[in-house]
């Protein structure tokens, strides 16, 4: 990374992920692993990889969106513990989980990286998730999308 | 936790770490494990556990804490990458992660928790990192620690 140039998402988190829209600053995803209600925000900002080296306006609105995000996926999945992480050991572009977690999920009390494969949405699951999602973002992420 | 009262530090975070200063929403520790220079953020807000939950203006000082932090730890110990985590899942209380990476060091790439047992700092070692971590802090750390 850190090359100038326009946004590109990173092409293992496009293949990992659903995209549910286009915040002001990030793209929001939603990983497509069932085992966990798992979102992933994206500074739309080329060869960033890490927070303090965003724009100072520009990490408030991570924070902001990070607390939209937060707070729509419990609102929607439920659950025990959110973990929020920026860690990009693997895919170095700046992206940051919000991994909704249960007492007895697959990991717990574990992070829930490396653990166990991916396990895909049925597609019949993933429609009505992706919908209600999509309903309690801010209307810019679902016009976006 | 979520029960109302003064800010206590929790038990498992205070014997695992040493305590760095306190800035004006944090208190700033390092983790005592020579394996990764590894500090953690705790907001002294008694019973909360999740980022979402801090009123928004401690919010932005968390986030302006953290972005000090992040600096001067790796202007004090180098690195190529920093893992910047809320997780919780064992200890309630909130506080964040902020772990230095290096490509190689015992984890590398996995995320450090569960990896291996933390490794004690020798007092030799100790010392000059608390100093010079301290160095690198606001005043106001130093002078409260």
């Amino acid at each position: 990374m850190n090359e100038p140039g326009p946004f590109i998402l990173d092409a293992r988190l496009a293949t990992d992920c659903h995209v549910l829209g286009d915040a002001p600053l990030c793209r929001w995803l939603l990983m497509n692993d069932a085992s966990y209600p798992w979102c992933i925000l994206v500074p739309r900002r080329a060869g960033v990889c890490e927070i303090h080296e965003l724009a100072p306006a520009d990490r408030r609105q991570l924070l902001d969106e990070s607390v939209m995000l937060s707070e729509a996926l419990l609102a929607v999945c439920g659950g025990d513990k959110l973990n929020v992480a920026a860690l990009g050991n693997v895919v170095e572009q700046l992206h940051v989980h919000h991994i909704v977690r249960r007492r007895g999920d697959p990991a717990w009390p574990a992070p829930v990286w490396g653990h166990a494969p991916a396990v895909a949405y049925a597609e019949a699951a993933l429609a009505p998730l992706v919908t209600a999602l999509r309903a309690a973002l801010p209307d810019w992420a679902a016009a976006r999308s």
